[in-house]
């Protein structure tokens, strides 16, 4: 007997076929001589209903261990479903019950959980509805992003996770250290990090930028696609102390061709997610948030609307708004500007170019003006920010300048200086927040549910 | 002009053609009244040859200006080639040179440079033959990983980098903080870790095996493709601090189905990297090892031999082979013994099984003899052990037992003993080391050579 996902049963199974199921029971119904049961096995959202009849030898035993979240194998024969809500369902011939759950004790009975409580059993929520559509949502879009980049010919490179340089300001970096913080080696009153495992002091990145860079110097387009940490204090719902990054950078590329790899790259994921996980979005849309689908084909249909960040600056400025926090040219944009424009001004979003020089890192392209940078970022409807990138300075000397305007050591920087000594091109990339791109897609409110195993401030649990 | 891959220019590029290529000067010869320059763009091992006639505009500058490792743009005519070594080249009708070369500094001259040298400049050796071979190859290898998975219905996991449980012995972990090392917080004579960002001590992930688990509870299969760290002094050829993993679990499957698995996979990586990198492998097996081909060939065709660990330990007895390590029932197989194995006994991979409780990792499960558990790994010729696995002790009580006896407090790991008391099943994965895996499709002698930025021990540079 053929064994099947239950993802490909729901979909293409036929009555008659005979084929082995396994999965964990969502709810069991006795009734008079039979009893349904629901299997989940995590490839669809959908369960399968499976129909135990009395007269299946050993029913009684196994009906008793079959709970809701034990996990079963049942085999038997498909038939058309008499009743609503599928297709067909499974007449069992045979059951096989792995593992028990008790029901005094299993902590995801029928009803509803709150997210909160969920997150304090990191070990069984994804077994829920939502958190299952979640990871599977987050499947879809992680391949998305590899294979919209292979079909480009843009290399996957796997950029340092330990780095040593302080390139984006030290508040924000956990250390990593071998040594024994209870007996640290010290030398004039400070700890010696000459004796620690990389001989220096060593940190987790925050990007891995600079590193594609490098590589993007040589085989001119390529992305990363790991995990970043930030050592923020923020307890809130948007961030997270480890999260997974997407950074494409391409050499022989402006700011104009960044953003048009930027717009071209969430229609394709959105496309993608939309296509391969149909239901999963629907209940996204009916559950969770009711402007999730509309969302994502304003993203796929609409042409993202281009302007400088002086022309936006304009606008809120006659926007007739009482903003919370000031407009003026030279301060950075908050939450509230950048989904006004989104929301209010363009109904679609809105790549954001040309920033003040002031509020933008070191690494991005002095424009003509000497005022503003080749910065740009991607603002959407209802989220905000959801890419940042740029240009990249690409003239040693100008860079140089900035590093040191930054307060930073160019020494420290010898390497990324040196790109721009030989062989320099103008080249751009950019960041996305992966975790950002699932909590926009599926409407989830808070960002420690759209990743298996949240890390925040307090809570590296499992 | 269309812009076009000098990859794709040597493999499609047809005479009378117009091309805009881009990428970097390998070499260049003046010959009287034209020259002839190679560029390449790090998508193909070859290079581009570019004539550039004396009478183009502006010739006596640029050639000037171009030298080995400028960034240029050449548009012109494709044209059959006369030379010998390709098939097309490219007859300029402009120029442009973005970023000069220094001949006298730039460290990337026509001569040979030893790995050791070229790993002190990170920022440039991809532009070398040898390490733009590695890095397609370790894409190509990376998106057969994905595509494998996917194909057979896996879901992609990320499991957390950041851990606070100390799974497999505290000496190897690298540990992360927020703290300020120089002003520690101490309680009682020691650090106060509860003051620490996560409130308890936290460690980089040896492994993503455990949560892999819980995902393989939720989905049945998944798979982790992510960095994982050591942070074991060793200064070897074959070690690194940092490292990217692959670890597939699959619920309700046991040992003899997890060894199916890493076959095809191996199987499929190499047949994939083959296929997709044909010129990069033959470079490989001409100036790297001579037997890499023929390794890979073997992986591809060969049944994998499987044998018991009690049947291994009795074919090195009887070997009449004086081995540096001993042998005898109850220690760990050596990397002479497995190679002795793989390359004399088979003379292709064996999956060795049921190894000794005493020698292996608390979360395996126990076979019924009582002394052996389900492990396997598979020992490939040339290289020993490349991929570890085992089905999973599913039983509540003995995985209890074992925690205790390994030294370990259940308490710490609860959420991983509660998978076995809701819904447990038989279930079984395996780790590969990815950059094991690249040095041995490759030949590369050493394992900093086939990651971009190797971290180990006094090194993290770049």
């Amino acid at each position: 007997m053929e064994t099947r996902r239950i993802a490909a049963v729901l979909r293409d199974g036929q009555p008659d076929e005979t084929v082995m199921v396994r999965g964990w029971v969502r709810t069991k119904r006795e009734l008079k001589g039979f009893a349904f049961v629901e299997v989940n096995d995590g490839s669809a959202l959908a369960s399968l209903q499976v129909v135990l009849n009395a007269d299946l030898q050993g029913y009684d035993a196994a009906i008793a261990r079959i709970n809701t979240g034990a996990a079963i194998a049942v085999g038997g024969t498909l038939v058309a479903s008499q009743g609503k809500g599928q297709r067909i369902e499974l007449q069992a011939t045979s059951v096989n019950v792995y593992g028990e759950a008790d029901p005094e004790t299993y902590p995801l009975q029928k009803k509803r959980h709150s997210f909160e409580f969920l997150r304090t059993i990191g070990h069984l929520r994804a077994r829920t509805n939502t958190l299952g559509a979640v990871f599977r949502v987050r499947n879809a879009c992680a391949t998305a992003v590899h294979r919209f980049f292979q079909k480009r010919g843009f290399l996957w490179v796997q950029t340092p996770i330990i780095t040593t340089s302080d390139c984006e300001g030290a508040g924000e970096l956990f250390t990593v250290t071998g040594l024994d913080l209870d007996k640290l080696p010290m030398a004039a009153g400070r700890v010696d990090f000459e004796r620690d495992f990389f001989g220096r002091r060593a940190y987790l990145t925050v990007s891995g930028q600079l590193e594609a860079e490098v590589m993007a110097l040589s085989f001119e387009n390529v992305y990363t696609f790991g995990p970043t940490f930030r050592a923020e204090n923020s307890n809130t719902s948007r961030h997270l102390a480890e999260f997974w990054m997407v950074e494409p950078e391409m050499a022989f590329c402006d700011l104009a061709g960044d953003a048009d790899l930027a717009e071209e790259f969430l229609k394709y994921a959105f496309r993608t997610v939309l296509e391969t996980c149909p239901e999963d979005m629907e209940f996204f849309n009916l559950r969770i948030d009711k402007s999730v689908l509309a969302t994502a084909q304003n993203i796929i249909e609409s042409e993202f609307a281009r302007i400088t960040y002086t022309e936006a600056i304009a606008l809120l400025e006659k926007s007739g708004r009482a903003f919370e926090f000031p407009v003026e040219w030279g301060l950075d944009l908050q939450s509230e500007h950048e989904r006004y424009l989104a929301e209010v001004c363009f109904q679609r979003p809105v790549i954001v170019t040309d920033y003040p020089v002031g509020i933008k890192a070191f690494y991005m392209r002095l424009n003509g003006d000497g005022i503003t940078v080749a910065a740009m970022d991607v603002l959407a409807p209802k989220i905000g920010e959801i890419i940042g990138g740029s240009q990249r300075e690409e003239r040693y000397d100008v860079l140089d300048r900035r590093i040191r305007a930054a307060g930073m050591i160019p020494e420290d920087l010898w390497w990324y200086l040196e790109l721009r000594r030989y062989g320099t091109v103008p080249h751009s990339g950019f960041g996305l927040g992966f975790e950002r791109l699932i909590q926009f897609m599926t409407g989830m409110s808070n960002i420690r549910d759209v990743i298996p195993f949240p890390r925040a401030p307090q809570s590296a649990d499992f």
